[in-house]
């Protein structure tokens, strides 16, 4: 048991050299049964185990840094960091992050989580390291699918012009999360296996073989590298572009990766290190399935299946259903994913019109425009996309689609809490980046049906439109209220007469509970579901302003920006005489958790809204 | 006068061939003539006369749809489409915008304004186009200096793999605003002549023909392109991400522009044309100073020089001031522009210190996240950006800068109105898509000591942190004014008793000039300049709630998400009795105008302020 011996950071330099793939071994079977119990990020890790062991072997941690792209495959980090006993409390409140985190160990560089930043950072920190005369190396490491992200681009673009040693590690798995998309990803496919390299190069020798002299053109060719490298090396484009190319090694032998890795460190510029890994690697059901295994949910090892398969329709099971339904109704409908068809329930839609779905890769900004276009040419795009991950789009939301009126419909998933993806992923911010941008109209539902009944209003509707819905299992409670969708009007639930929870989507659930308890309480509490966020619903306010001492609003956002604000505005302009407590999140960033435990610890659970309700009363 | 005759779209299709070069000469006259008086984007248009005759030429507007990237280089389109009066009236309020706009002229498909759009929206376009069965050309007009951004690189990825007819033209004046960066940058210069290509080529058929059986070898790797091109034709780069390349072309030639057009028609795949061109071409001002000649003031022909030349400094002077100051005092002082070390009035600290000096090139992502990285390596970024821009940059902010708390200043210029560019420029976003962000402090100075005493202020502090302040002449009222900032902390300048003034930056000029009328008019106003807009001075507004009958907040930014929502639900929550009016601008976008004119048009001038004050207080 080589695994036992490693208790921080560098004790993987004293396993002997012949071990090493015992420990992978070791490792591979670690994360499979630790993650098989907590969930977590499977099959992104198993691909990059030797990778990640090559690296602390050739550089010296913490004082050479590393930024993992992405991060969600920095587990076999972790563990030779001396963080293995977290694995237990993976992503759980409290326990260990599934991303990198400089707060947990001084071998975490950067933080990340969202795609296609390493390079940047990496850069940042290479220059300030130069600035400083020292000379520790900085290594970032990129997936393929981070390739798609237009920054990793233009950090790529910056790299090359700075003459300062940094090391950019292409872990090349032919995979983003799903398939891989776009014109880069079939390039590095025409290089990714080593074979391929090799029999270009016999063809060319043999072509000059063929011909007097030709064992000169063969020398000559070698000599004048930097005209001819492109016949007979791959990594074309990188060397295009200006930045030194090695590669591409085996991502599973670790004594070739050493090598390289110890070649690369030579470098005084930046070089990119091309290393194929396969995804999933040693683990059947994550090797066949990726996708199924990129962030999993706790499973069985013997056949992978999830240990507590879900029994309801989450949100993503609605939104796929009706869109597969109205895309045979309207055959202008086309949808659009950034690399996330499973994720958003896409795929189906995928499957029964192929010719009007678009992956178009991690590349939000292009998505949006792309779908501005789109709505240009007359069709109507629903843009499928994560809340924390549109936030890369916004300005392409204002200056695309927004400015020109035009009909996009964005599909916000994962709106609110994520639970365990942490602060990175949470979708906490969309209310108020979307309610301040002019022309768009924003929605919230507060189930299933409702969801349902906006997206099919956000197709009929002309002009840019948002609808936010959470991660997870759907709401369906309160099937009986279904009431026609009218153009920013809000939908009372249940009339009462002290305190009116007016309660934005995933929150109307939490006001049913919130109602109830306060009525046990004799508070008689009534209940209206806002539906639109933007514009807010002026009438309705005014209505229950009269009506009630205390208006609460409620959203799963931060309250800067968010709904509470514009109602507070409206309020205080037109010196309505009303209470009002706005519950959502204060001005602070929510880490990992359980979805239930992270509304206890910003203070929207049930609990904490009646106490804050209460006092506001006595007051 | 061949121009005369261009009355309206393909007119220019009946003038004789061999008339065509006078033609280019006399809109090159017109164009100078026409924005020496009115001020406009010079150099740019002056680059693409013979570019856009040879586009109106083969193509069949609007029913071939032509997507301007950035959109300034438009006026010899907007000439050629019928336009021609309009430049008498050019960015003036109610004239012609400065850039391509849907609603002036079906000839303009797309709206734009930011950089790196256009691929995107062509090829969203040009999918519509084919999924309707149509045959219409789509066509984008990129430049070399929009290529550094992130989503043309995103956009050229999916277009590599859409098998439709898409004209993707390369407009390479080897330019961003100013000199252009980047490994990119370096890779078209190594192609971008004619000369070189030509070179290579003779180079390598010489080196065969040397050899027995030469002449079949370059035979046989004429056939053999797939594998071989790469050594003898440029395009590498576009080939290798599978988009078809056809050039260089001389951009100033038109029948060579007008040939490789027609080929370029009859692909069947998205297709670039790599076109060369000079910026400020046939104006010798224009040429030897492109970056002066981009967005130009009025100026003399007969020299180049202003028509009138600014007496008071503004406060892009006073920034690069301070800069170069600082520079000298701490030298973790590094600066960063996306492209802008004009406009930003960073070039001076990028004479005086070289290496902390970074110019990224179009890409406001890999900027912030660039600046992240340096801050993590114990540097002191400033990040000069425009704050239309920056809207680019808004998820890195979040994820990579305030997430993990690092010191990055964001001096974000162009706030508020900067006229005459129009819709697309208008700072009128960030206080609030900045205020919504945990951890990040925000501030706005009233004048050009503030300015001077905020960016020490915000180099001292230690994390996230932005200034915003607007275009052209810095305010030089309110000298005395200059109490020492305190985290967080309003300034009182003038005590009231009925009305006081809460003005953010730009407004407490403003705010000076209502008090004075008010106070005329016998009404007892106070001013209270913001400085910080996040934090809130929740203090100050209980202080100034409890004396005051109303309190008036006034920010050049759009109210939802703004600083005046922020102080009613301070005070709404906290039920305080005063009255509340909140100036800014309404939930909609911004022509283009004069400032002045602006300011009237969405009611925020002294007039307009005033009467809502009185408004108010009768109610």
């Amino acid at each position: 048991m080589y695994l036992e011996k490693i208790k921080k950071p560098n004790d993987i330099k004293k396993i002997p050299k012949n071990a090493l793939p015992d420990l992978a071994q070791e490792i591979r079977e670690f994360l499979i049964n630790s993650i098989s119990i907590t969930g977590g990020h499977l099959a992104a890790n198993l691909g990059v185990v030797e990778l990640t062991m090559a690296l602390h072997l050739v550089m010296d941690f913490p004082e050479d840094k590393l930024i993992w792209d992405v991060g969600h495959q920095c587990y076999t980090h972790k563990i030779l960091t001396g963080r293995k006993d977290g694995f237990a409390n993976l992503r759980k409140f409290g326990g260990m992050a599934g991303f990198p985190k400089t707060s947990e160990s001084d071998c975490d560089a950067f933080n990340t989580g969202h795609s296609s930043t390493s390079i940047s950072a990496g850069l940042g920190m290479a220059m300030a390291r130069t600035l400083d005369g020292k000379n520790n190396m900085v290594v970032s490491v990129i997936g393929d699918g981070s390739l798609t992200g237009g920054m990793a681009y233009e950090a790529f673009n910056n790299a090359a012009k700075m003459n300062t040693p940094f090391i950019i590690i292409l872990n090349d798995n032919n995979m983003s999360i799903s398939e891989n998309v776009g014109g880069v990803s079939s390039y590095l496919n025409s290089i990714r296996t080593a074979e391929a390299y090799i029999d270009l190069k016999d063809e060319v020798k043999e072509r000059l073989a063929s011909v007097p002299r030709g064992e000169m053109m063969i020398h000559g060719i070698s000599k004048a590298k930097s005209k001819f490298k492109n016949l007979v090396i791959p990594g074309t484009i990188f060397e295009s572009m200006g930045v030194t190319y090695l590669g591409p090694v085996d991502g599973h032998d670790i004594n070739a990766i050493v090598k390289v890795l110890k070649n690369a460190k030579r470098c005084k510029t930046p070089v990119v290190v091309h290393v194929l890994t396969k995804k999933g690697k040693g683990f059947e059901p994550a090797e066949k399935h990726p996708a199924r295994f990129h962030g999993a949910e706790p499973f069985l090892i013997e056949n992978g299946l999830p240990s507590h398969p879900k029994t309801k329709p989450n949100y993503q099971d609605i939104f796929s259903t009706v869109m597969c339904k109205m895309g045979g109704i309207n055959d202008k409908i086309v949808a659009i994913t950034a690399a996330m068809p499973d994720g958003t329930g896409l795929k189906r839609f995928k499957n029964m019109y192929p010719d009007r779905f678009f992956d178009v890769g991690i590349a939000e900004e292009h998505a949006v425009t792309f779908a501005a276009g789109m709505a240009m040419g007359g069709y109507i795009p629903i843009f499928a996309v994560y809340s924390s991950f549109l936030q890369r789009g916004y300005d392409q939301i204002i200056h695309d689609v927004c400015l020109q009126k035009l009909h996009v419909v964005f599909a916000i998933d994962r709106a609110g809490m994520v639970g365990s993806d942490g602060e990175t992923h949470q979708g906490i911010f969309d209310l108020s980046y979307l309610s301040s941008i002019p022309n768009l109209t924003v929605m919230a539902p507060k189930n299933k049906w409702e969801l349902a009944d906006m997206l099919k209003y956000a197709i009929r509707y002309d002009g840019p439109i948002a609808i936010r819905y959470p991660r997870g299992e759907a709401y369906d409670g309160l099937e009986d209220h279904r009431l026609r969708l009218t153009y920013g009007k809000s939908e009372t639930i249940y009339e009462g007469e002290r305190v009116c929870l007016y309660a934005v989507g995933s929150m109307v659930k939490e006001a049913v509970v919130i109602r109830e308890r306060l009525m046990e309480e004799g508070i008689n509490a009534g209940v209206v579901n806002a539906r639109f966020v933007k514009p807010i619903d002026c009438k309705t306010i005014d209505k229950i302003a009269k009506k009630y001492e205390l208006i609460v609003t409620m959203e799963e956002n931060v309250l800067n920006g968010g709904f509470g604000e514009k109602v507070d505005s409206y309020i205080e302009e037109n010196s309505l005489s009303t209470g009002v407590l706005n519950i959502g999140i204060n001005d602070t960033f929510v880490e990992h958790g359980s979805v239930d435990k992270l509304y206890e610890v910003v203070g929207i659970d049930a609990d904490a809204v009646i106490k804050k309700i209460k006092d506001k009363l006595q007051k």
